[in-house]
């Protein structure tokens, strides 16, 4: 695949700086940029780049002047960072290799209902009474369990395993090793020390454009539903436990824990490795940072939290910042004491 | 599956108070009941739903007596809880679909062993000189070593890998994509400054009644077993490392991480994402808090911990009520300083 | 497999004090040697096991003196520990099963170049354009992806998923159901609150002698390549991120997460559970305490940080110790003002 300036300055509506007949063919961050790589500056802490990339083309804002000359051809265009993520997914439609029809041996259990150009990968199993959309892609390895309902266009990677009765909606990504729709963690303790297991018969429901990463675990219901609402994009190795509800378009980092019925609200943003207790209802446009520990309910909307156990963050930072000081403070007392002390002393002997 | 209020008390050997010829054929939770459903409630906070529930009939305790009147029929029983989980379990039997027979391709090596009544998915694969008990359930691509052993009843979902030697006692569920019997993390560092591994050539085993959650993973030992014993229940993507032991009966929650050799004692409790350093002794009983950090043995039976490090619960909710509120403990410092040098000054001055 | 002391001595270049004529047939830790095992005394912490044991015999140091009588036959070396390793390691070679050859059905695409002496398990995926080395051996369910390279001897186990375009060393374990190359996390911010996948262009390598272990994921670069260098060692449920570079020998304990676009030096050694936040870089030969929280870049080489954020290692210690007392400083605090209290009144009333 190879374009010239031109072409690509034409397809953004930029213009061009230079020579536009340069060739290229591969996109590159602005510091590895390469003859025939073209590249974007958008935050100007990376300008003094600008004067010595070696990409034959950098894409930048209408707005920005450049100080120095630059031996790149340059594309001028309304929002260079759009522009660029504009190109990188025009080249991924190109480059992607699109899987279709079925490989074998793979399995397809009785009473399905298997839409139009579906990919479905060597090994992979989908059991009974499943209804499985147009356009979706099964990768090898994956399994289906029984009953379960795949919309259009979403993408089941290898080794995904989705349990019975779970509902996927379109335009899904679900990310290699996933696990959706396992036995909720739920058990009765017995006189003798020991537990039951309490049987999990609800499902898990999947809305439209989610995204789960690589080795992710949402388990089912005990009774009704696990629910990710629209738009919710999951990193890799997060626990959803069983009837938790995520709220549309709400983001969490990696390795983050949701404990059991606890519902989070849309358009949060949950950093990395962060930790909440179960039956939590918190508001929309939360905030919480990485490693933190959530125990309680978020009443208001935007809230922004930090800290394990979590509170407000910029209170929660206060107290980091005496934290540090902490040997000092207890030296600074003991000092009042002993002053205090002599004091007393003193007082004594008169 | 449909039965009457008046077949469900029978089986419950409870009373019913209200219309004993409704139709039941689903379960639901008290706040989401239908007609047509059955609920039950426990715990007080939920007693106003009971008087709006449009559940068909709801399992009550023998002592509860309702304040209003309820429009669905009650069905009296000495615990509530308990006869809703039976109807649960019941249910549960009902119509789980028994998987049963060999699907093919499936790989069974030579030198195996198989039990009756045994269930082997389609891409699932055993290694050689195994022993798989009777009513085994081994689902679609699971993955078992050499020489494994697995007791009676126990499940095997999809996509789970048991590697070579481990032993699996009966009534066992291990959880999708769960990894048994991987390499322990052993390296002797090297003079160069990288690392050598230490052959693991141990094994892991799990006693009866054991369950495993969702990609959770439990190191082999590097001589002699990791074992897990009766009745331990864990949660997903927790981490065993090498040779560690877990007593019977203990239950962990979900993103825990046990270090190299650690005996955790029988009954204890362990909240999410805890962490405990290696080669500690952890008495019965101990309770351990989400995300604490456990550095040091526990003694003490009965113990409850938390933070990171952790020390005793009672004490950390102290240090963490007073952590909250260091900026004013500081300025409270600042002032006591500020007043004992106005006072020195003063006197000075005299 | 059975061998005389003898002849193990003669393999370690050992002498040996006792009955030279036993029979060895197996490996164990002093304290839980029997009759027929060899074991060995490095730290000296478990000499009272060696006049006890039950053990035939047990490597020491050339340089210890046993201070009692000693039943079992002791082999004198250099170094116990290193000569104990070699003899796990001969174990280990011995007793190893070789996969090798082809089960069937496994899946190779079009366009692949698979060298010598390749194990392929039943049920694995490689995908089309691969280049696969000498002696590589890809276990059952593994599933390759396209235009992947992978060098001699590496192992990739049962379940493991490496996706397009990566590159794999020599030498290396990949250890089940581990995720390479998996797309990164990223997404573009939607006027409407919405977010648009990034596509994620780049890939990752493995340069040689790298193993990572049970369910880490390695999410692929954004453009460019997310980078492992020789030598590292990643032990279960890690997450890395996408564009991130782990430097040469670093080693990493389990279910730690590196944020996007994090460069880790040479040499470092990485707690449990330890997270760092995206774009930092970190010195070579830092150590990061389990749990920590790095959240700023390390300049200096061989530092030690502890703590969530990280700092100081011996700073964070003697914070931790004054957490610890936060509830008697307050309590001194509170007896400071009000003794300047009574002063202020009692001046008052003068």
């Amino acid at each position: 695949m190879e374009f010239t300036v031109k072409q690509i300055a034409m397809l953004l509506g930029g213009e061009v700086n230079g020579d536009d007949s340069l060739l290229i063919n591969q996109l590159a961050k602005i510091e590895e940029g390469k003859p025939g790589c073209i590249s974007f500056l958008s935050n100007l802490k990376y300008e003094p780049h600008l004067y010595t990339t070696q990409a034959s083309a950098v894409i930048v804002d209408r707005s920005f002047t450049p100080k120095k000359a630059v031996s790149a051809a340059l594309i001028f265009v309304e929002n260079a960072y759009s522009a660029f993520t504009r190109l990188l997914e025009e080249y991924h439609q190109r480059i992607a290799y699109k899987r279709s029809g079925v490989e074998q041996p793979s399995h397809l259990s009785e009473g399905c209902d298997v839409g139009e150009q579906v990919y479905r990968g060597a090994f992979s199993y989908v059991g009974r009474n499943c209804r499985i959309g147009n356009n979706v892609k099964i990768y090898p390895q994956a399994y289906i369990g029984d009953n379960v309902r795949i919309g259009d266009n979403t993408i089941v990677h290898s080794g995904v395993k989705i349990l019975d009765n779970t509902i996927i909606g379109c335009y899904c990504t679900i990310h290699p090793n996933v696990v959706i729709g396992s036995e909720g963690f739920g058990f009765a303790p017995q006189p003798d020390g020991s537990y039951k297991p309490i049987p999990q018969l609800g499902n898990v429901i999947l809305e439209d454009f989610v995204s789960i990463g690589a080795n992710t675990t949402i388990d089912c219901a005990t009774m009704g539903s696990t629910i990710i609402r629209q738009g919710v994009k999951l990193d890799n190795l997060i626990m959803i436990a069983h009837n938790v509800e995520i709220g549309k378009n709400t983001v969490i980092a990696a390795q983050t824990g949701i404990s059991g019925s606890t519902k989070i609200g849309d358009n949060c943003v949950i950093g990395g490795q962060a930790g909440f207790a179960g039956h939590l209802s918190i508001a929309n446009y939360t905030k919480v940072g990485a490693q933190s520990g959530v125990g309680k309910s978020v009443r208001e909307e935007g809230t922004s939290l930090n800290g394990s156990p979590a509170f407000d963050l910029n209170d929660h930072f206060r107290s980091l910042a005496v934290f540090r000081k902490l040997p000092q403070l207890e030296k600074r007392i003991y000092h009042v004491e002993k002053h205090l002390n002599n004091q007393e002393q003193h007082l004594n002997h008169k």
